[in-house]
């Protein structure tokens, strides 16, 4: 079976080179003599590929010795929670920018433990764009403002990172972590699933300033959702998702042969810029995105109609044009377009579409 | 490089036909096109993965459908909290039978939570047995008793499980789920971390009475800690770690393949029995298990000192028989014997023994 253009937007494609690295080595890694599956992950060679893995996310990040970065389980929706009882006690405020289903779940979470507060929010404007963000509409004492950098349902990112507000700034980075350059100070915690741009599912990224680690917890705080016990631990407090750590360090050292997070934003502003000219030229395809918001991980766009829509998802398939059909809460077509979706897999959407569009004129 | 015999205590060895069919399917799955690790979990391809990985583990364990199976994150440690805050409300009386580390560590995450008893505890004699359990022992009106089926580090097992006790049972079964018959009847819940005897480390299994899943848990519970989140999604609320449950999957299918737990259980005590015969006929090697208690899973044993201990851990290294170093907390050796592991395998320990013993006379 030929491998096609895989533009799923979580569980999503990884790189090639990764995969048959993954395979080369799986039934046996290194002189260990059995898989990284099987492998004890009290062992050296274990300790040895979490440690590798970690520091190349550093080096490719900038993150220095004042953040801890943690390997964790549960996925960005355990971080809404987690998140909100490690930062804020019972009855502390916390504000929220909602730009999406994914920003409304954690805001649901807060809501769970602290005083959470919604600072702004597109939700009237079904999400086509995300909100502006000003001191004045952040609560008095908040302890964190989170939002969502990019928003894989509906194809938006803040074009740039609000600074100088005055809450410390907690980020779901889930759909773009070295999809684009971020400065890492302007952060106090960053988190994200590796489905999307890291590795296989399972893996929890965690990037939070070790000053922002809180020791008065609430008693009734599981240890399992206490950043202090991972920080302590070197993420080994129990058996950690040793083989997604694995995948997820063999991505991050593509990402460097390949050029750094710099090389892939550059990428990426090519692949999507790609995506969106073929929509703005179109009277077929529409894109759903406010354009200052658009997201160059997630390309959003619609047909008139359910069964034109079908019919381009299978026209789109037959050319080995995969997982287009948009998120079900929104329908439509995205085309997620992460670090690993070579060029080469975007021109043939390009094409695609606009053969497509040709046919039915 | 060759593979070895890896007595890891988990992660753990895997059947080698399953990690073949791993390699052989990494690069595209069936017709897919993609890696399983890049598969969306919301595709066809995925959801049939993890029907199948449910249906065999149902077949294999007499799981009826009075029972929920859920594939779930954060290894057994996360259990310890959730099944508290889903059993039990605050206030409310649960047991414990302590019988080592991980018990232990239930026990405290339980006293976050609820008013949790030690119901029996073996922690005076070392973990050297597990601890009797009657009906007096319990508290009033208590909402469960947690046991661990099966001490990894302390190499102890209930010879039988309880019976006839008035508290619902909530069984960690980590390191012995498959490797011995059970009658699901007998339990409300199980639990166990897959790096054991299932699949990769990073799923957790979680098998539920269904009359045992509560809704009226406290609101500051996180939805990703409540059971009916996954009961009510069949796992997926969010991405599950996918590529775990795809290999668990593969490992129901070699168990059943293999003649299913009936003849697993054969095997492990046979493969048990051999290094219990070699320790018992030894003056040099020495269980430490009390005899009614002894694993099947996990064989304990030690050597006069520790140098004589590291000669031996290298002696047994240089002919390919790996990760026979005990816990961190007891020291010694300990042989883990998973299905994964052949008798082939065990037969090669203990003429290791003899030969070192030998050698050592």
């Amino acid at each position: 079976m030929q491998r096609v253009y895989n533009f799923a937007a979580g569980p999503a494609a990884l790189p090639l080179p990764v995969l048959e690295k993954v395979k080369e080595e799986l039934l046996s890694y290194g002189q260990a003599g059995c898989s990284v599956m099987e492998m004890s992950h009290r062992s050296k060679s274990f300790q040895e590929i979490a440690d590798r893995a970690e520091t190349a996310l550093r080096r490719l990040m900038g993150i220095g010795d004042d953040y801890a970065v943690l390997f964790l389980q549960g996925g960005a929706s355990l971080q809404f929670s987690m998140l909100a009882m490690n930062l804020a006690a019972r009855g502390d405020r916390a504000d929220y920018a909602l730009s999406g289903n994914f920003a409304e779940k954690a805001y649901e979470e807060g809501l769970r433990w602290c005083e959470a507060n919604i600072a702004a929010s597109t939700k009237e404007d079904s999400y086509k764009g995300v909100p502006e963000l000003s001191a004045a509409s952040l609560s008095e004492g908040s302890k964190y403002l989170h939002l969502t950098a990019n928003n894989t349902i509906y194809g938006t990112m803040y074009p740039e990172i609000p600074k100088g507000l005055p809450a410390p700034l907690v980020c779901d980075m889930s759909s773009i972590i070295l999809g684009r350059e971020y400065d890492i100070k302007d952060f106090a915690l960053i988190y994200a699933g590796a489905q999307k741009n890291l590795g296989p599912a399972g893996l929890t990224i965690v990037i939070i300033r070790r000053d922002m680690i809180r020791d008065d917890l609430e008693d009734s705080i599981p240890t399992m959702l206490r950043y202090r016990t991972f920080e302590k631990s070197g993420s080994m407090y129990n058996t950690p998702p040793c083989f997604s750590i694995y995948v997820a360090g063999l991505v991050f050292e593509w990402v460097e042969s390949e050029g750094g997070v710099k090389e892939m934003e550059r990428r990426n502003r090519e692949k999507a810029a790609l995506l969106y000219e073929t929509i703005d030229a179109s009277s077929l395809f529409a894109g759903t995105a406010a354009s200052a918001s658009r997201s160059i991980m997630n390309v959003c766009f619609t047909l008139p109609g359910e069964e034109l829509t079908s019919e381009f998802l299978k026209f789109a398939g037959e050319r080995g044009l995969c997982s287009i059909k948009g998120h079900r809460a929104v329908g439509g077509c995205r085309a997620s377009i992460y670090n690993a979706m070579p060029l080469e897999g975007v021109k043939a959407l390009a094409d695609c579409m606009k053969e497509f569009e040709t046919k039915k004129a």
